[in-house]
């Protein structure tokens, strides 16, 4: 059954119909904009996504991995800035003979993430267009004395991240079958790719623990560095020998691209980027026990890479628009 | 030139630079997600809407019309709850080959519509795609005792309209050329389908003055008059002869497509359709000076038409999906 078969208000029905409202929603979906409180004495954190057909996924992928990446990426966001995330609005633009089961799995996958971290979905809106096109607006809160800007991170600052790169770019070939392996390894990748987890508590312990300045890696882990560098007005540098690379990276790196070209660059890998004093670092040394010191904060502009004795700019990767174009999953 | 030419964080920077932040905004476009402060002891409203190339708009309509009437859709909602809008957020997907000037004028038209209605642009996605695809999300607030549901008609309520009905699709013929009409009233309905305005003042007013149902109509007065009378399990009973036609009507009205027609199913009027008890009216003949009295409410179930001694159900009008579809600016 397509969704033209069905009818949109029957379509309508039928996704809300599954959906469970959290504490805080006090009206969901079904009137003109949903009415929710939030709490006392916090300040409001509101970011979109969007997710395109053949641009950020497959039309051949599992529409509840899209889903579950689509929530990931909106609740990752909230993450980077040290809050919780509440509240999500869901527009979808269907061709007209989208199966209404692609449609009930995809709800599946945003109900699973959302669920998971807390996340009530309170609305949206349906489009017929002609392909098929997703955004999330999620809204969040944050403690206003403990969050975490890109223009956060100050020179003397540890540069940290949160996890292992270059999982999510392995997945990703292994998913469009630009590499084949099999294992655990692969399936770790896989799974980074397809199902990724947002730093939520990690976020929140961060910012309680004075961490200033964050960002969510879904551009690649130079891409971020740039942003904090750019938006704090320092540079940042990078030691080659201390970032963490999964260890699923050694099934396709090789001479030309190797496993620290992987975990630079791997994008939608959702760890936190962040950088934090020195002092803080040594106060809570257990709080940080999971994470990866890999370079400092110095007075300048810009991203480094410094190995061995050499320091050389960090290339930023891919954009939106570029010409070369990216392949489907990669933005 | 085009976007591909541009690139996207250029991109991004030229949208943002031109966009004024109200109070409230403590961190704009430009970090992983915005950071908002809201009005103590209110509760807050959440929309979203999506317009798509071909669906909502013609590739030939003006871009700066297109971004009013997106901002106008996203804050009617908050209108119709009897809220104040805020805070939004701008999702574009664009096709890389879309002219740099496009944007501009997109985003000239939703920086109008926003500052009229004191909103703050907070931040967005941008991504490519094969279409053109705008989604905006909005967030309002509301007194917690004072707001309009769709579930808030009661029987013997007097049902309202805040103004006459009929010009936007007037407007909308004119605009796709399927009429061909001159002078002031011709002017007038253009006006209303390219630069509709939201009713929130009234909403605002009417929920101080004890309203407690309405919607505003973007999909004709049928249809809004069906969904008030379903979620608040009552009937509602619209008087033909009572209902206001907007004179621009009479450019295009005819046997077969009455001007009463054109009252009831033109969509993207974003009047207000309300419900409000008898009292509330005789206490308050100023307030509700300009609105118009069109039916009452009663027990029962659904909506209908009364015409001289007769009784019908009214006919709800287009959906999306439908196989018959819409012109392109009807939904």
């Amino acid at each position: 059954m397509s969704v033209r078969d069905l009818g949109e208000f029957p379509l309508i029905s039928r996704i809300t119909a599954g959906l469970r409202l959290g504490q805080g929603v006090w009206v969901g979906p079904g009137d003109d904009a949903a009415m929710v409180s939030v709490p006392q004495n916090s300040r409001m954190l509101l970011t979109c996504d969007v997710m395109v057909e053949g641009v950020h996924f497959l039309s051949t992928a599992d529409p509840t991995d899209v889903g579950f990446k689509l929530m990931t990426a909106n609740i990752s966001d909230i993450a980077a800035m040290g809050g919780e995330p509440l509240y999500a609005l869901v527009a979808l633009v269907l061709p007209a003979d989208t199966e209404v089961r692609w449609v009930d799995l995809l709800y599946n996958g945003i109900r699973i993430c959302a669920e998971k971290h807390g996340v009530s979905v309170v609305g949206g809106d349906v489009s017929s267009g002609s392909s098929i096109t997703l955004s999330v607006a999620l809204v969040g809160c944050v403690d206003p004395d403990r969050f975490l800007l890109r223009s956060g991170a100050r020179p003397g600052d540890v540069v940290m991240v949160t996890g292992a790169l270059g999982a999510a770019q392995v997945g990703l070939e292994l998913h469009t079958g630009s590499l084949s392996a099999y294992g655990i390894l692969a399936e770790q990748a896989l799974s980074r790719h397809l199902r990724p987890s947002p730093r939520v508590d990690e976020g929140k312990a961060l910012a309680a623990l004075g961490c200033r300045a964050a960002n969510d890696i879904s551009d690649g882990l130079a891409s971020e560095a740039w942003e904090i560098a750019e938006a704090s007005k320092v540079a940042l540098y990078i030691e080659a020998e201390r970032v963490p690379i999964h260890p699923s990276v050694s099934l396709c790196a090789h001479d030309s691209r190797t496993a620290l070209d992987y975990a630079l660059t791997s994008g939608e890998e959702y760890e936190l980027l962040f950088t934090i004093p020195e002092s803080a670092v040594e106060a809570n040394p257990d709080s940080l026990a999971g994470c990866y010191r890999i370079g400092t904060v110095r007075e300048g502009r810009g991203a480094y890479l410094q190995r061995g004795g050499t320091v050389e700019p960090l290339g930023r990767g891919h954009t939106h628009f570029d010409s070369g174009g990216g392949s489907p999953g990669k933005e």
